[in-house]
Parts: structure tokens; C-alpha cells; sequence
């Protein structure tokens, strides 16, 4: 299972029933949450996410709807007694706000609360099956997007061709790396005579506010799913621009330049009630595109 | 109008649909907040509370269930553009919490936003029509309750009375702050002659969270409403004192004490799920009690 499950989709203010950014990835058994807005841990209460299952907490910048959440969810992760480790990633400034929150409170925390200040684009984790890296997009104070990688699949051994040759089963392990066996007598085996290739490995590239710019495109490249903010339609392209947003078709405009086989748009002006409009506009231009409505999970 | 509409009643931990503390206290066209725990706004929105009505914000304590839906507020007044000043009362390391938050945001109020730090007991806010005195209560940091008075009101002019003298209406005014008249004569009409006492001003006093302590009588004397938590039941004593909270019994005591007309109890632990025996156990001792149920409004 690798899927994304949307907490909130609209920008600043809360309106309509609409919640403030929060997306929680799944990887198997374990959950990170992408950005936190007010009201986060409700909202994972609300669609029963095993809050004890996230690791790892991206924040992709300091404006409030992407994290006047995380504190709360912070310190009841401390009233829930929770011991594992919990890795913070976010823009630096974050530290000190929190450090004088849990400081006023007079907070101990009953786990460790590792802090990863986003400086610099690349890889900010790499574990045995994923990887995330963050880049920079372009908003009005730094922000950043992130890849999650599942990690390259080992590869499949072909049932019945490894019966023709003689392969000890403590070699199974390294034909799934990709290793040619190499017999007593010499005589080689080549990995793909014996093996076939797995399904690919999934990409989920999550794009936060940002303005439009075709560099993007490179960051998210032939991505698995897409999540990119469409805060305005089409029509206002000049204040989505004043704004350091996106409308539907620069939105779309990036799926298509990145290659991605499916997008999710969301961080919806609370400007607007409906949404239907976000939809067809996007798809008239990458069809292959959702909301990112609440509660949903789109699978990668 | 004076009335206090509950936003939150629950302790630290969000659940069963039931919200940290926040309450707004209506007095005829002016609104105060006690408290902003996190959700505070979505709050707000749900029982139609007219924000830009808010003047004065007070906050008891940093403990995040009474504060940490306060920055998303404020912030979400300047996307609305509030020009009003705005006036907020809280301990005082809140002051450096909100800035830094401000700064990491690049964000510029379009209001002023003035901090009153809360330093010792007494009248913080005096207004025409009410004042608010803040008191000490006994938590593991420290707290404030509040206290918020009408002013004294004007007495009535006797219609029936006045029409026996020859007092100018001009004088109207001095008769309603209790003044004699004199004749050019040199007569004295003494004042409740002429005028009737008016209903007496109300109080309405916050008893935030708080080990029990019978000071606390004294605060709150003779409110014709009071708020007291009621963290845990009677049987919960002794946790109730090492967390510095109070039980059903104790809040009864206190409103017994301090001779209150009424009381309402909230900050239910997140324990339990259902409230009955919360309120059956405070009536034993103090018979005027209700659950501090949110979206009601209970009148000074």
C-alpha cells in the first residue's frame, strides 16, 4: 500500500467545511504527515489514521495553515504517552517556536523529538523502502515540495525457469538483487534468465504553494501522483501571480511538462464554495486529474 | 444582554466531539473571549459568533488546550482584513510565542494588536458598561481567572413620583447617578423619592484550571454565575491534586463558599466519555449546577 489520505484542501481560512493543509502518506505500516494546519489531529481522529504509525512530519513552510496544527498534535502526542522517536523536517524557524511553546507549558515531552531543519534540496530521508527528497518551490517566504520514493523493487525470481538450473536457495536473495549465479563449473546464469522485473517503484511528489514555474516540472518529474495547489481558476492568473499561487491549467500546465501519470489539485481559495470548476478546468487541460477532497485516499 | 456561550469544554485532549477551553462572553453588543484552544475559529463559525465583534481576548494560562488555537485567530483576523484594534490579555511569554510566529510568516496585521501581559490581580480592563479583574488561581504554571462585571447601573426615574416636582429634565441625568435635587428654594428632594433602584450589576467569574483551594471563594464571591472545572469525579481526588485540578465535589464547595447564584462546570477529562455523573455528583452539594455544554449560552 502506498496511497495519500487528504486531512484538509483548502487555503488559509477554514470555510465550507474545508480544512487547512494536512495529507498523510502511506507506506505500508508507516504514515507521514505532510504539512499540519489548525485543527490536524482532529481531523486524524476524525478518518481513524493510527496517529502511533507517522515517523516522520514535513512542513513545507511557515505560513499558519500549513502549521498552527503541529503543536497541538505534538503535545498530545505527549499526553498519549508515546515513546517511539518522531523526526521533524521543516524550515528552521520552526525550532524556536516550538522550544518556547513546550518552555511556557512547561512541557516534557516523554519521547524524543528529533528536528531536521529543510535546508538545501536533496534527500532528507532514506530508509530501507522509501526515500523523500525535498525541492524548492516558490512562495512568498522559502518553501518546499517533496518526492517520496518507494526504494527500487528487488526483482521477481522466475518460478519456472530457476528450475531448470541448480541455484542454491541461499543465492535467492542475491538473484533478487540482480546478481548472475555463477555455477561450480564456471558457467554464468544471467540474472534475467532466472528472474523478471518488478512492478516499477512509485513516486508521490507533493508540490506546495508556490507560484507558477516550469522548473517545477523537473522536481516532480514523471511522478506516480501529483499534488499540486490550485488556489484560483483560470480567470485570475495575475492575482494567483501577486500571490505567489497557481491557478487550473498552470496547475494542469506542470502535469503535463512533468510527465506525471495522475494529479490531485487542492489548497482551494475560500473564496469559493464549489469546486466542480477546479475539476473540469484542470481537465481540460490534464485529464487525468482529482480533488483533493477529505477523507479520500488516491492511491500512488 | 450578558451571557457566556461555550465553545470548548474538554481537557487537554480533543475527543467525543468535545473541544478544548473557549468561551465567549457576550455583553450587549461587545464580545470578550476567555481562552482559544486549538479550533477555537472553526468554533466561532459554528455558532455563529461574530468575531469582528471580539475586542478583548483573554487567555488564563499557556497550557496549549487554552491557548493554541489563538495565533490561527489572529492570523485569520488580517486575511479579513479587521481593522479594529485588538486587545489581548495572557500571560506574558505569549508575547514572544505570537512574534516570532508573525515573523516566520512575513505576516503584517491589518490592525493593532495591543498585548496587556497579565502581572498581578486586579482590574485589567474598565470600560463604560463593564470592567474585568483577573485573580490568581493554583495550577502547575501559573494561571488567572477572570472576573467581569457590569458597572454599577443608573438608578430609574420614578414617573409617577417626578411629576410632583418641578425638577428640570436637564437634571435627569444626575438623578440616575443618585444625586438630590434642590430648589431654588432651597428644598431638598432626596433622591429615592424621586427614583427606584435598578436591577443590580451581574458578575460573571472564570474560575480557570485550578487545584483546590477556598481562596478561590473569595475571587469569585457572590457571582451570579461562575465557571469552576471539574477535571475528574469526587472518586479521583487525589489525582485531581497532582495534576492541580478539582473534582465535582470541590467546584461544588467552592460555589457553596463563595455563595454563587449559579454554577457551570466544564474542562471534563478526556477519560470519560459520558457526563452525567458529573453534573448528579456536583448537585449533591451545590444544587444550581449545569454541564458547561457547547453551543449553549447560559445569561449572567
Amino acid at each position: 500500500m502506498f496511497g495519500v489520505t487528504i486531512l484538509g484542501n483548502n487555503s488559509a481560512l477554514p470555510v465550507y467545511e474545508r480544512h487547512p493543509t494536512a495529507q498523510i502518506v502511506t507506506l505500508n505500516d508507516q504514515l507521514l504527515l505532510i504539512d499540519c494546519g489548525e485543527g490536524t489531529q482532529i481531523q486524524l481522529s476524525r478518518y481513524r489514521v493510527r496517529r502511533s504509525k507517522i515517523n516522520h512530519i514535513l512542513i513545507s513552510h511557515l505560513h499558519g495553515d500549513h502549521y498552527f496544527g503541529l503543536i497541538g498534535l505534538i503535545t498530545s502526542f505527549g499526553l498519549m504517552n508515546r515513546e517511539a522517536d518522531l523526526h521533524l523536517h521543516a524550515p528552521e524557524p520552526l525550532k524556536q517556536i516550538l522550544d518556547l511553546q513546550f518552555a511556557a507549558a512547561d512541557t516534557r515531552l516523554p519521547f524524543t523529538l528529533h528536528f531536521h531543519p529543510l535546508k538545501e534540496a536533496g534527500v532528507i530521508i532514506d530508509e530501507d523502502k522509501f526515500s523523500v527528497e525535498c525541492f524548492n518551490v516558490f512562495h512568498r517566504i522559502q518553501c518546499w515540495g517533496f518526492v517520496i520514493r518507494e526504494k527500487k523493487k528487488p526483482r521477481r525470481i522466475d518460478k519456472e525457469k530457476i528450475q531448470l538450473y541448480n541455484i542454491p536457495t541461499t543465492f535467492y536473495e542475491n538473484l533478487k538483487d540482480g546478481e548472475d549465479y555463477i555455477t561450480s563449473a564456471g558457467e554464468i546464469i544471467t540474472n534475467e534468465n532466472v528472474t523478471k522485473a518488478n512492478t516499477p517503484a512509485r513516486s508521490y511528489a507533493f508540490c506546495s504553494d508556490t507560484i507558477y514555474n516550469e522548473i517545477l516540472a523537473d522536481s516532480v518529474r514523471e511522478a506516480n501522483l501529483l499534488y499540486h495547489e490550485t488556489t484560483y481558476l483560470r480567470d485570475l492568473e495575475d492575482r494567483a501571480a501577486s500571490r505567489f499561487h497557481c491557478t487550473t491549467d498552470q496547475a494542469a500546465n506542470i502535469a503535463l511538462l512533468a510527465n506525471v501519470k495522475k494529479m490531485i489539485i487542492g489548497h482551494f481559495s475560500s473564496k469559493y464554495e464549489k469546486l466542480d470548476d477546479f475539476l473540469s478546468e484542470t481537465k481540460e487541460v490534464f485529464a487525468n486529474t482529482e480533488l483533493a477532497v477529505e477523507g479520500v485516499t488516491f492511491i500512488v
